[in-house]
């Protein structure tokens, strides 16, 4: 392996800081500003964990470039960490949702027409028969599971170590040494042991899947297709289909968040399989960066919903703004115009591209890492093998940068020398992971420019 | 009293059901259209409840008036639940929101020079220094109680008996005898048992707030100023003061949920008094439509916050698209052009019609009916004079609507008739209470029309 020492990471690290630092005054200026009326930091201030503490301010964006206060342009391969996969300024969504609001109005507690379209559409993208319609996919995953608790009469979720499912309590938990504990970090959570809500397995793992489920008090599974908070882990072979046959075997309902996979393609990671879950939700860009997510249920548990609830509203779920039709004139859009089969694949052929040539500066350079693709969505990590599952990611990584995991946030300082390196050349990256998104108008020069700074990073830290 | 029957009640329903029904074929077959891929009816359905089993399709908002698919125009006293209280397609908003979208992207994960003016304004009107953006008061709710329990290092949260304050598992509770029961449909709580997180007082009943607090194991006392979930309820003379002095007294956190209370005037029912909360929250229209919260915080606890996370993230808080600069732009168009004093004056002047109006109607009918209003928000209900608290409230109307509560929803045959009949005459009511806002456009008109249909219900009920 490559030599990559920690003093030359931080060496490099300084510089970078430094760049940033300079080169960014007005962006800085802001954030102190901001700072006196925001408590940490500004409305969505994530990328200041990479950036010497602030954030860039957003002058422009349109397509996949981000112009900053300062006058610097980005390639952005964040992408709103896919909630713009998109594109900014896409001008077939805000058209839509600018017309919507001009002259249908943004909430009215009422439906439009255009909802017919987008029931049809997810259902032939998705499969599941019904849905709703909510604001966020942590909303969705919140109230999935309630109905899962009260349609099974059992009271347990089984989750996967390291999956993310939004600001949902049941999922904030890690598993350690067979221990199911909260999220550290974690604030104030509503149940006190965990133990009492979630149970959780190792992803990959159909034995102890299994075993988990044989005691039959579990209401629902809840997982990713494949797993992308540890960087992206595939789902072996036949591990979905053993996980839809176990779940039913034990009458456990099985929840698909497509959340974060739907990046594989227009039918997300599972629509284009015969893996039906029961339950099926996807937020982030389903309605084209307009703050929406879409909750799908089998028949089954669609009828016994309407049944148990004569009246409009089940208690605990969504909001006076869910389903508004500014979010439904956005997803029609996204659905009907971007999110095409057309799109995806020219998104994937780059995708392809960057995933190559990453792959190529590991070899050249004998670096232990690894790279991941699912559909436009590329990510390498700091270990010299993809993980099966997220226990063996978690705690690999931690060795390998250096830093204490539960302290950072799987943020160590070949991280964010990552992220502070591209940014000061004019690309940025996911806050979270060494994410990289391919939007609809990325173009090969684009993700040659991301692969040549890498590179060149990487010569600096072998150096 | 009047005299009015039950039978009499039904007899008017029945003719009122039959002419919307009729009166509204196209609205009717899209409903059944969307039955069939939507849970639960079509997203936001509310409406159908009132109206034969299926909501009025939106073809046009504007202002304070919608046109439905049939070709009927509504003056809209709805206004999306408040969510539009700022008009449907209010040109500044729209505009200041389309802008950014079409210009500075939907959401980016990075904050816009925008941000600087709103932290500003939330200071400045509700006077709280410090404050985070998220996307629905329910989210700023049920995050600000997570904060709390962690800042006192207590786990209970007291709330204010048939409050509301969104889809939060801690206030989805009912208290009935004394006993802490979870909402009657409420779907798969968390927590089996509602008093391990929940205690509940009756709202303007300070020796039952004291004797809650004194046990000093709440972590947080969460309330509206005024009550709005079953019809408006005001505090009594000293009771908020009382409230600030106790929570303090016995070392509780003060949430001050503005959400449904923000309709009082420019900064709500309590941004103007000396009442200081620790935490603040609103929602709904404060971002003039588009999905968006605020929670504000004390000095004492944003400080507390920043110190316990160096990190840019409470685990358990907000999701990708919280403080999005889509919303940032609603909200600074909403507060600066909209929610103005001139604007709140204005619409409180007509509502104060609007109040006088109906008064007037409950008297020469000398019906066993009250009146009541927050700003330019007008309810009346079904009893001889206003409750003191949620409790009264609760068991009196069910009494006189000849409904079970419990069942209903606080919906009856006498409410859903007011619904109706103001529909087929042009006229569309919040579907939860009878209650009408007056938005920045509606004219002295509307609101004689209003109080004139009313008038004509009242007669045909009393002949």
């Amino acid at each position: 392996m490559a030599e990559i020492t920690l003093d030359r990471v931080k060496e490099l690290l300084k510089r970078e800081e430094e760049r940033y630092v300079s080169e960014h005054p007005r962006s800085k200026s802001l954030f102190e500003e901001a700072k006196k009326n925001f408590v940490s930091g500004v409305p969505m201030s994530w990328m200041r964990i990479w950036s010497g503490g602030f954030p860039l301010f957003v002058e422009k964006a349109e397509g996949v470039y981000i112009t900053d206060v300062d006058g610097h342009d980005y390639l952005d391969l964040c992408l709103g960490d896919t909630g713009s996969l998109c594109g900014h300024a896409n001008p077939d969504i805000v058209e839509a949702i600018c017309r919507q609001m001009q002259t249908r109005g943004t909430t009215t507690m009422l439906p439009t027409e255009e909802c017919l379209w987008v029931g049809r559409e997810l259902e032939r993208r998705f499969k599941l028969p019904f849905w709703q319609i909510l604001m966020s996919a942590s909303d969705a995953n919140r109230f999935a599971l309630k109905a899962a608790r009260e349609y099974t009469g059992r009271h347990l979720t089984l989750a996967v170590n390291a999956t993310y499912h939004g600001s949902v309590d049941e999922t904030l938990c890690f598993m350690i040494g067979g221990m199911v504990i909260h999220y550290p970090g974690m604030m104030g959570p509503l149940v006190k042991d965990p133990s009492e809500m979630t149970r959780m397995v190792e992803f990959n793992d159909v034995k102890a899947l299994e075993e988990a489920l044989a005691t039959r008090d579990i209401a629902c599974m809840i997982t990713e297709p494949a797993m992308t908070n540890v960087g992206i882990i595939k789902p072996d072979p036949g591990y979905l289909k053993a996980a839809r046959e176990l779940t039913q075997k034990y009458g456990t309902l099985l929840l698909i968040d497509e959340t974060h996979t739907m990046c594989a393609g227009p039918r997300g990671f599972t629509g284009g399989t015969d893996l039906m879950p029961d339950i099926f939700v996807a937020g982030k860009f389903i309605a084209g960066g307009y703050p929406g997510a879409v909750l799908g249920f089998s028949r089954e548990v669609a009828s016994w919903l309407e049944k148990r609830i004569p009246w409009h509203n089940f208690f605990g779920f969504g909001g006076t703004l869910s389903g508004n039709p500014a979010a439904i004139a956005g997803m029609r859009a996204a659905l009907e115009k971007v999110l095409t089969e057309e799109n995806f694949r020219r998104m994937e052929g780059l995708a392809e591209i960057m995933e190559a040539g990453i792959a190529a500066i590991i070899e050249n350079h004998n670096l232990d890492w690894y790279v991941n693709r699912i559909g436009c969505r590329v990510e390498f990590r700091f270990t010299p093998s993809c993980p099966k599952c997220g226990g063996e990611a978690l705690f690999t990584e931690a060795d390998y940068n250096a830093v204490d995991i539960i302290e950072e946030g799987l943020t160590g300082p070949v991280e964010a020398l990552v992220h502070l390196y591209c940014a000061n050349r004019g690309v940025l990256l996911t806050p979270i992971h060494e994410m990289a998104l391919v939007g609809p108008t990325t173009t090969e020069e684009d993700v040659r420019r991301y692969i040549a700074i890498l590179e060149e990073m990487v010569r600096e830290l072998t150096a």
